[in-house]
């Protein structure tokens, strides 16, 4: 196993150590959990944001803990849900009096995680809505699920209703955002090579050496088919062309584009991949109104890429553009 | 090969391209050359910067092309300096008439032909100086190199100097920044896996399952050790002791840190690596005032990390925290 690491049963505690020494003016690790609050948690007058999941993902979700985004991130084991009183910490230490939105990956361990989580909040008297993201097109069900998984979408998720919160907007309104945007994204990945859990010590899954998957989870997650290796042109066409089975976009329709590194892509292979997108949206008369390339929802060390599209109007394309100043987002 | 590419031999075309579409607002490219400028330039009143180098280290250069960094970035063949006559247009496009400053990494190529660019340069009356940034302290000659490499220090100064030449400082006085950056700042690295270069399909060497290397080069050039894959905390110790041994910083003296991933490692590891670093330093009573993790120059694929310190005085803060807005760098 390579990877730079000191005990593989550590390395969340390491890491949020890490991250919050990196960062100290943004972000503060509540003592004894692996919660990271903005520094200046809870920010008055303003619904509560908290998301999290399993680590691995980084720069999900901590990345995202900041002005105009999340208040809080729970940070569960690699690939493995937070417990509910880890989230339940995360709740209290965000909530400034205006309740609090959890945004839910769609896998069942962190449904039920945080759904417990929310009814001890609620016992201590802290109002609490919950939205779950299921922007994965790939399959219905999975490993984890009931439904579409939640992929690398969650983060439009996390900045156009942090920006909501940020205005000022109330818990019923913010869930409506947050709702809007789960309705109009859409995603799909693909993998070259898999991750390694750093307490399994070896790959979750073997991939032969001129083989993809397509459609396959941010856990490893079987996904459609394998296949030997594409071109970038072939697997933007396969990736864009589910998504849009899905989305049923018209003409001069607005999308907001999303290509995201899943860990061990490099940047150059991303704008590769990008090109053709673009291309391809250019040609269905999709008007592409911002593009972010990057890792936004990785899978540890896994080669590999997911392409969000999120459907555009007025409303989103202000919240989408708003100011916003976390670790791995800023405007 | 696993590569999400089309051509091997188009993968800087389509990479420029793919990526100029994302970011059509921030940048431009040159047609029929690998240079992206600032999509406003030239930028009036203002001395232009202009760097570059082989590409497969994305997002260096042109991810910091933009406002507060640079106006122009040339991208040669992967792993490849630029020629001549591109680094010329780069000049050409980026200047406003207040003179240009290159920032050239220590590779005999690279100066070799950012040299005859600025002599034709200055044939056609364009006022051209030059800087050269040997930040690598792993060895004084190197396969490519006579004296040290220049590696990811390279976007301190991108960064530094840019804020001088957005103050409206002049060519002399930004050249006078850039040396001072490059007076103080200090890297190292080491890898756990090597890069493919497209066109080669293969490795350009190996490393054992249970090995590492450390100060190896961007290119994969040869370091100055092979061993055992050591601990997070391990090589912390070794890359800071080799620095530290370098800079002889005094107590209470402040530096930024930047932990930079080479391509593959998880920003968890850099992270990890982060809490060693971070206790080090403070150990040794330096200030650490500001921290940076994440891939800012990479080497395509490879699996590894380099730590740069960079020690600072008032000025050089000033202008280290001055906003920036890059694709890659924003403030």
């Amino acid at each position: 196993m390579k990877k730079i690491i000191n005990d593989p049963e550590q390395v969340v505690r390491d890491m949020i150590d890490g991250m919050v020494m990196a960062h100290p003016k943004k972000l503060r690790n509540i003592p004894d959990t692996t919660v990271i609050v903005r520094a200046d948690s809870p920010v008055q007058g303003k619904v509560a944001l908290v998301s999290g999941g399993g680590s691995g993902h980084e720069p999900s979700h901590a990345g995202y803990v900041g002005k105009g985004m999340l208040d809080g991130a729970v940070a569960g084991e690699v690939f493995t849900s937070p417990t509910p009183d880890q989230v339940l910490e995360a709740i209290k230490a965000a909530n400034s009096g205006q309740g609090v939105l959890l945004i839910i990956k769609n896998y069942t361990g962190d449904i039920m995680n945080f759904e417990m989580a929310a009814e001890l909040a609620e016992a201590e008297g802290i109002r609490v809505e919950k939205v779950v993201v299921n922007d994965d097109v790939a399959v219905e069900n999975s490993t984890y699920t009931t439904g579409r998984r939640g992929i690398a979408g969650t983060v439009f998720v996390h900045k156009i209703t942090g920006a909501a919160a940020e205005k000022g907007l109330s818990l019923d309104e913010v869930k409506e955002v947050a709702l809007k945007v789960i309705a109009n994204v859409r995603s799909m990945g693909m993998a070259l090579t898999p991750a390694t859990i750093p307490a399994a010590g070896k790959p979750g899954f073997e991939i032969g050496e001129n083989e993809m998957e397509i459609g396959m989870g941010i856990h490893g997650e079987p996904g459609t088919q394998r296949t030997t290796i594409e071109t970038a042109n072939k697997i933007a066409e396969t990736l864009v062309e589910r998504i849009l089975e899905d989305m049923k976009l018209v003409v001069g329709e607005k999308v907001a584009v999303m290509i995201n590194g899943l860990g061990a892509t490099p940047l150059m292979e991303l704008y590769i991949l990008n090109k053709k997108v673009n291309e391809i949206l250019q040609s269905n008369q999709i008007d592409v109104h911002n593009t972010f390339v990057g890792e936004y929802m990785t899978s540890l060390e896994m080669a590999g890429v997911s392409v969000t599209l999120l459907k555009l109007d007025d409303q989103l394309i202000e919240l989408l553009e708003a100011g916003a100043d976390t670790v791995a987002w800023k405007k």
